[in-house]
């Protein structure tokens, strides 16, 4: 049963409606922004420019009222200082607008009182009004299924990731560092202050939303605490939900309030909170990609927490064992049979190391390394599989014979995936030239497109596979998944 | 004084000479990886291939044994199988040669008898003729200053840094990670098994070695572990030492076994042995260089341990104050004065947090941002100051307004440099698109190259300044530095 509000209007209006987006802005003021961004990124419906001045801009006719604008307008996105927003709010319920977003900050997160007040004001006008709010003090949404985006260079394609944010800089760093590694959304809200619809609201909402699987948040704090906790019980039954909770410092806290009025609560409620609800907490942006990552590519869904490593790098090998290990990950040993069916493949022991991680020394030619890794897919030590490719350990070639060799070795790498029936990690690690970064980037994309879970460093994806298998087992003990 | 043995003759060969390089070899060959990248890198003594099956290579004669060679043999790199290194040896020891590189492989590392008996025997064979081993199974020398590499893209710039390491990708990724964020080497040792000098000859050396001023350090277990800590304890007195241990969990100690059959030893005696002797723990190749450039760049060395931080991002801000308190950093209060002369500087309070990170919100032209500088480099609360820039965090704009906008903003922060008097650390974070990559990565080194220490995300700012002002906490209380 579905008691949240359907905020599916939010995310699919027919109009919107910009005010702040005069004739005289220059290139970086925000009204013009969103106008662009939404223009660029394809939304299909009417967009309608307002400012107290009239005008033109870009060919369109500036309005200088909401209500002024012909036909209805189901959404407004509001880039005007914090003062002409009562007015703002007026006009729009007047016009019958549905939801207003709020990008103007000066609100409840700034010390002077009169912030509090004012959004006080436009909340209860909004109200009174049936106007839902976004915000204040946020970058909005972006929803490539409604053409919904503040900035166009976002991916247009939708992908089965959520998030809710208390911060836009968080909420935009987080579309990018997934679209750059294959990870794609369906709704990002940047949430601000969140003074009428909040956490809750959202999450609840998100729970039942057929194009989201996964579930993701950056919360500095909640409004509701009881609620929240009641929608995060709902929404882990039924979809995994990662969460960056910050402010646990008392510095962060200070400034989590400063930021969007949040208060933060403690570390330890939060981790308390989080374990009971089964939520995923992930320590940084870039974690909760790699998580999501693992929960995407790391298919079929593992049946045990066994892993087992190969690659090229004694030294990678050690350091490979001390961070899986170090995150809780189990590296069971290999027995003597597959010890000797992998030593048989290789002309010569030297250099290698058949324990795990099995460290293949040297490239050996595409049947050899097939050969590896069908043994590892077949053997009965691992649930789980990783390789990982050390670009910069391969000391003894120069950059451009590396970006031949490794390419090809990548290439392969991308060609297992049908070959094999275990999840299989590609861990990237080690690159520091701007050419192999390069490599290692593009790399990483294509291999994610090709269904790999990819990861930067050899830490990030001990960490990532060690959440992502502990969620599975903990799933597996509450005897909810078979 | 110095009781170290003097192995300056290791690192400045007049001649060298490298078995395993004959006529047929292919491209990825290691004898002809180790001819070319000395004769690219510059090295100014002859050198001279050998093989059994002679011949010419690179219009250079191949002679058949070391013997043959015409005058004084220095030093001699070894890229042939392991059954015929005892030969080898034996013809060196006759030549009178000072010491020999062995790259190859198939010693006290496999688990082959054979591997151990052979180890030995060479060893034994050259301490009779006199003869110095670095490794067996390792990659070598680098020494900028001695011409020396075994790969020819590596820096040719000396520094004041020197690192020692068990793994040669590991010692291959530190340079590339070093030379990539404008971290410079005196000489960096892949030493392999150890089988003759092991990490507490070279660690010995480095203490008094003039051109080394930083001491880094890639160890799975020490061979001599009194010797080692004594030698430790004296570095320590000296010149800072920051050590990446590994091996410390069961799988990473097995494959240090393998890999250069080292013994890792428990992780509690490696704590203890580090915290007693006051050298730095590093959790990571990565992290050995962000620790080593806040030694190379936060001068004058500061008083205290107060950080004020700056930049542009509400939850970034938030995210800065949580990683810097989790590491043990400290983040003063701004005073109501300094509060106050900050807030004077700005158009509107919107959006801002004039608390501790400072948050600017948004770039109002240089003079303001000259000015915000100036005001926290002149007050009481900060002993270091740290700057960060979160690429992705300006989500209105377009990558390529952002390539320029930011561009503009790093090369302000360049020209801060001169204008202050406290330590400032700079923090690059949060790029994810290959352009906000390739613009990190640019900017990083030009503000390195300026003098300043460059980050690549809050975490590993937050460590690195952590453990150098640790340091030095420890050394003032300590009573050893006023």
């Amino acid at each position: 049963m579905n008691n949240a509000e359907n905020l599916d209007f939010l995310f699919h209006p027919r109009t919107i409606a910009i005010a702040g987006v005069s004739e005289k802005i220059n290139k970086f003021s925000f009204g013009l922004r969103f106008l662009e961004s939404l223009i660029q990124f394809g939304f299909k419906g009417n967009i309608y420019p307002i400012s107290p001045t009239g005008g033109e801009i870009m060919g369109m006719k500036i309005y200088k009222s909401v209500k002024d604008i012909p036909g209805n307008i189901d959404f407004v996105i509001s880039a005007i200082p914090a003062r002409y927003t009562p007015q703002l709010v007026a006009d729009a319920a007047e016009k019958g607008v549905r939801a207003i977003h709020f990008f103007t900050s000066g609100f409840g997160e700034i010390e002077n009182i009169e912030g509090k007040r004012l959004q006080a004001d436009i909340i209860a006008r909004a109200k009174a009004g049936g106007i839902r709010v976004v915000g204040p003090n946020c970058l909005g949404l972006y929803c490539p299924s409604g053409g919904l985006s503040f900035n166009a260079d976002f991916e247009k394609v939708s992908g089965p990731v959520a998030m809710i944010s208390q911060s836009g800089g968080n909420a935009a760093h987080c579309i990018q560092e997934g679209n750059s590694r294959g990870v794609f959304f369906s709704k990002v809200i940047s949430m601000g202050n969140g003074a009428d619809l909040n956490e809750s609201d959202y999450l609840e909402y998100l729970v039942h939303d057929d194009e989201t699987q996964i579930l993701t948040a950056y919360i500095e704090g909640v409004r509701e605490g009881r609620r929240f906790l009641r929608a995060l019980k709902s929404a882990t039954k039924s979809k995994p939900v990662i969460i960056l909770k910050v402010g646990t410092s008392e510095s962060g806290a200070e400034a989590a309030v400063s930021h969007t009025s949040a208060l933060a609560g403690s570390n330890q409620v939060w981790e308390g909170v989080l374990r009971q609800t089964g939520a995923i907490r992930a320590g940084s942006i870039e974690e909760m990609i790699d998580i999501t990552l693992a929960f995407q590519h790391m298919l079929p869904p593992h049946k045990g927490n066994k892993i087992v490593i190969t690659g090229i790098g004694g030294g990678a090998s050690v350091i490979l064992a001390d961070e899986f290990t170090n995150a809780g990950l189990v590296l069971p040993k290999l027995s003597d049979k597959l010890r000797k069916s992998l030593i048989e493949l290789y002309p010569s022991e030297a250099g290698r190391i058949f324990k795990n991680p099995v460290d293949l020394n040297n490239f050996e030619g595409p049947e050899i390394f097939f050969k590896t890794m069908k043994a590892l897919d077949q053997c009965e030590e691992a649930d789980l599989l990783a390789i990982h490719v050390a670009f910069d350990h391969f000391g003894l070639i120069s950059i451009k014979d590396k970006e031949f060799m490794i390419g090809m070795y990548l290439k392969l790498i991308g060609q297992i995936k049908k070959e094999i029936k275990k999840p299989l990690a590609v861990i990237l690690h080690s690159y520091s030239s701007i050419q192999m970064r390069k490599l290692a980037y593009d790399a990483g994309k294509e291999l994610t497109a090709a269904g790999f879970a990819v990861f930067p460093s050899i830490q990030r994806a001990a960490i990532a596979l060690s959440k992502f298998i502990r969620y599975h087992e903990e799933r597996r003990t509450a005897g909810r998944i078979k």
